[in-house]
């Protein structure tokens, strides 16, 4: 355990071009010294030893000073690190890259007077560009796939301008002793960054347009794209034959072009197993993360190669499986890139799934609105000049799924954090200066601003508000927990709260819908202030409704593909 | 006082394009709510009021997400700001753009348990793109600079890329009521910040060149320049007919052009007044800051147009002139600037200028080596092959008034926090792989670091340390402290530390140089391990020294040009 994950931190740094290295001697650092002295006498890397933390501090500096590379430095726990900090405030303020990895006791050894244990998270405060607490040795894959990860963008991190010094503090329990030599994995995943814009010259063009050329290549629009930037992308996509897999909040969705596909959530529920036909060589995914969870799986189990447009340069790639980052917008990416071939039927593949989907996406023939049935009427109703603020838990996951307008739309949702507070607020933020704004929220996140409602009333906001009140928190009865003891009391925790009531409270004019000609009406009727638009649901016909969204979909792709 | 204060605030926010308030209201918010209840009256913004902090924050949180400009989020003193907590986390994973601007209790209430006195220094920790503590209200026009300066960037800086909220605190005293109306300084500096590298397009880098078109134009080259840039900065001056003022660190002084001026500090120090001739129209500067104070006067009193290129694009502009800071290294910045047409007579007087500076910037006749004298052999013995590294303090001043090498060196000095504390490491630092090391020091800082020398003893680094020996600090005989009881042994602080004796303590091979042909014979044997060369000087003539040389250059100016 402990062996691997030294392996793992210092492979991943090799992967990254690590060159030199800088240890003050000391015992809770014994894994890391080892290793990097197998390595030194492989001459794999430079391996310098210095008794006062101080000097060896300022000594690793001057190297990446001259070399303008990485260099580790590393030190035992305790006052050790603390000599590193002139270095470190020097190497902050002048942009010279360095990884600070200070060693240090196990949670269980801390806040308890243990000897040597002071408490070193975020220990260097402002001067460090960032500040990771790396996981104490583990066997699970998901942690030491972190660890590779953490690591490699540490070091890319710490050279991505303003270059600077990154704090690492890794915990190791004792025993302190790996098993030497280290054996690397050489199939350890290696994850490339071009952090500079200005690196995507010609030349570089030029090789991803070879790569991408007769490949079978999907483009992944997540949230928070730039209008410019969606257009460079639909056209190069449509002069190349690729289909853009559009999160609803990519804006993408409406817009006119059959390169776009909504469905990939139900697809990839169904299953892509016997779909060896839609199984990409490449992938580009643009913008923040997708809502759809389903794409994490997808692109962790994939094989295709995977392009990451990086364009705030933070390396957030929660999927951790981008083999090459660029920092480099939608706009410039596409602008730049030459349009590739690609085989005909690889689009015309996917088009035929849209298609179907599509066919089956309908409102569901009894008369009581269901959940998904308020997004189509959503999708059928709204324009170009409507936003439509989407709360977080279900409602963005229904959007997501069964969302297909006619026009685009702008969508937004607090992505960031994906918390259900604020939303009522956020979405007046949004209504000021606009005539057409849609909230959809549930009734949970609806009661949890409820303040925020007097902001509408003071400044005469207009805003419809649909909220879908199936009396309770509707995304746990698709988790583990549903159906178990006491559900109710500590998940579904039903409000009973009267949305009338709430509304004669904030002069608010009030609607029941409960079917889909009703709230189409409402939808349809030009927004005077705060409206407030019920929609009663059952939380568990959903789970049932999604189901046999999914299976009537499998069972059409089934026949006709 | 107050009012000032908070004209000059919400000026500057005003300049930089705000257009949206949100303020929860509180007592020690008073004179900026004042404020902005004036501007919403005059109709220069939309104010929100919000009794809710929670609900404020998200609801300012809506406008910025939706119109991408900094709104600006305001709340009174204590558990106030916490209440803006889940807004901030969201804005800063999101990259939304907000000022949050907490009012604090003024210093004297903090640490005492006065009542709604929390702290608020770094309160919301990392979820802040920045954090930075506004000054109370004060009647010196430095610290009005710095308020007007501090509130733009900040404006700026939460919007650039990546975007987020950036926590401005402001402490006032009472009383809190500000004359009303305010009245705003029209003319109050704007900053402009151009923060993203692909707005310097074609129709940009045309309007710049028409600006500088047949103006009289100089390029403050400061340090850590990439070679690349450093070239097509001399291409364009040289079409162009600029001088190019090259800081020591800049890595030009050497370089094969008439365009390249080093007497800057000498001639500033003389005193401008009389040389109008040489006064320009327009400043553009690049690197970070430079080692000459006097360049900062120079630019306050100026009234030229200043550009700065921020290439790191951390709005660091010390001297709080710049009037367009422009997001751009040289290399991208000269390389698509079209050269300009300028007066031929422009650059000649420049270079008349170094031409008389050189003249005089000789040895100095008497056999006994002078401070200054020991820059000027290193100038005439170094090339392009060595690592110069400058300790601070007076070595680097010295280096920036003399050093004319005849080719270009690779200087280093630790200028991001100017420490004289790990001087001897970094230079070994530097040393590794190279042959030709050269560190010059003073015998404090030498001391300071000496346990830095043990790494060259066991790594067998190579290096000449040439150890300026004045016993103590030089620098404070030119700070008005100088002569003062009690200077001696509270600034001169002199050692008497054995040079020869640690060189032996290190294994290093010690030589004393007293003449100029002895140091640079010295200088010019190839370095084979550590090598320490004292040079012993004396702190009071070195002032006198200094004095003549720019007394001289006065004379010979006042003579020639």
């Amino acid at each position: 355990m402990l062996t691997d994950h030294i392996s793992i931190i210092l492979n991943g740094l090799l992967l990254q071009g690590l060159k030199n290295a800088v240890i003050a001697p000391g015992s809770r650092s014994t894994p890391l010294a080892l290793g990097l002295a197998q390595l030194a006498d492989e001459q794999k890397i430079n391996l310098f030893v210095d008794v006062d933390e101080r000097s060896a501090a300022f000594f690793a500096l001057g190297i990446a000073k001259k070399t303008n590379i990485p260099v580790l430095l590393v030190c035992t726990s305790g006052t050790a690190a603390a000599n590193f900090y002139p270095a470190i405030c020097e190497a902050k303020i002048s942009h010279i890259p360095l990884i600070v990895l200070t060693t240090d006791r196990p949670p269980e050894l801390t806040n308890i007077a243990a000897p040597q244990a002071i408490d070193q998270n975020r220990f260097f405060g402002n001067q460090v560009k960032d500040f990771i607490e790396l996981p104490l040795p583990e066997t699970n894959q998901d942690s030491k796939d972190y660890t590779n990860y953490i690591i490699q963008q540490s070091f890319q991190a710490a050279m991505t301008n303003p270059a600077g010094p990154i704090h690492l503090n890794q915990p190791f329990r004792k025993p302190l002793m790996p098993d030497l030599p280290l054996v690397f994995d050489l199939n350890q995943r290696k994850y490339n960054f071009l952090p500079f814009i200005s690196s995507f010259n010609d030349k570089l063009s030029e090789k991803l347009h070879n790569s991408f050329e007769n490949k079978r290549g999907i483009i992944l629009a997540g949230p928070q794209q730039t209008p410019l930037g969606n257009l460079k992308m639909l056209e190069w996509a449509k002069k190349s034959g690729w289909p853009i897999l559009a999160d609803p909040l990519s804006e993408l969705r409406g817009m006119n072009s059959t390169n776009l596909i909504t469905c990939y959530d139900s697809l990839l529920k169904i299953g892509l197993k016997n779909l060896d036909i839609l199984k990409p060589d490449i992938v580009i995914r643009t913008g923040q993360t997708f809502v759809a969870a389903s794409l994490v799986n997808f692109l962790k189990n994939s094989h295709a190669q995977i392009y990451f447009l990086d364009e705030n340069n933070n390396h957030s790639d929660y999927t951790k499986t981008s083999d090459f980052s660029l920092n480099l917008s939608s706009e410039d990416f596409f602008e730049k890139l030459r349009p590739v071939a690609t085989s005909n039927t690889w689009l015309k593949k996917w088009i035929d799934v849209e298609r179907i989907f599509t066919s089956i996406n309908k409102n569901s023939s009894v008369n009581l609105l269901n959940e998904l049935d308020v997004v189509r009427a959503i999708a059928q109703t709204c324009n170009s000049n409507s936003n439509l603020f989407v709360s977080n838990s279900m409602p963005i996951r229904d959007v997501d799924s069964v969302l297909q307008p006619t026009s685009p739309l702008n969508i937004f949702c607090n992505r960031g954090a994906n918390g259900i507070d604020g939303i009522i607020s956020t979405a007046l933020g949004i209504s000021i200066n606009s005539t057409n704004t849609l909230l959809l929220t549930g009734d949970l996140a609806f009661f949890h601003d409820m303040n925020g409602l007097m902001m509408a009333k003071k400044y005469h906001l207009k805003i419809k508000i649909i909220v879908i009140n199936n009396n309770g928190g509707g995304i746990f009865s698709f988790l583990p927990q549903a159906g178990s003891d006491n559900f109710e009391t500590v998940f579904g925790t039903p409000l009973d709260i009267d949305i009338a009531q709430i509304a004669t409270l904030y002069n608010a004019k009030y609607s029941l819908a409960t079917t889909d000609k009703k709230l189409k009406s409402l939808l349809k009727s030009p927004t005077l202030g705060l409206e407030i638009i019920e929609v009663p649901t059952n939380r568990n016909e959903n789970v049932a409704l999604r189901q046999s969204l999914i299976e009537n979909f499998k069972q059409q792709i089934t026949k006709e593909l």
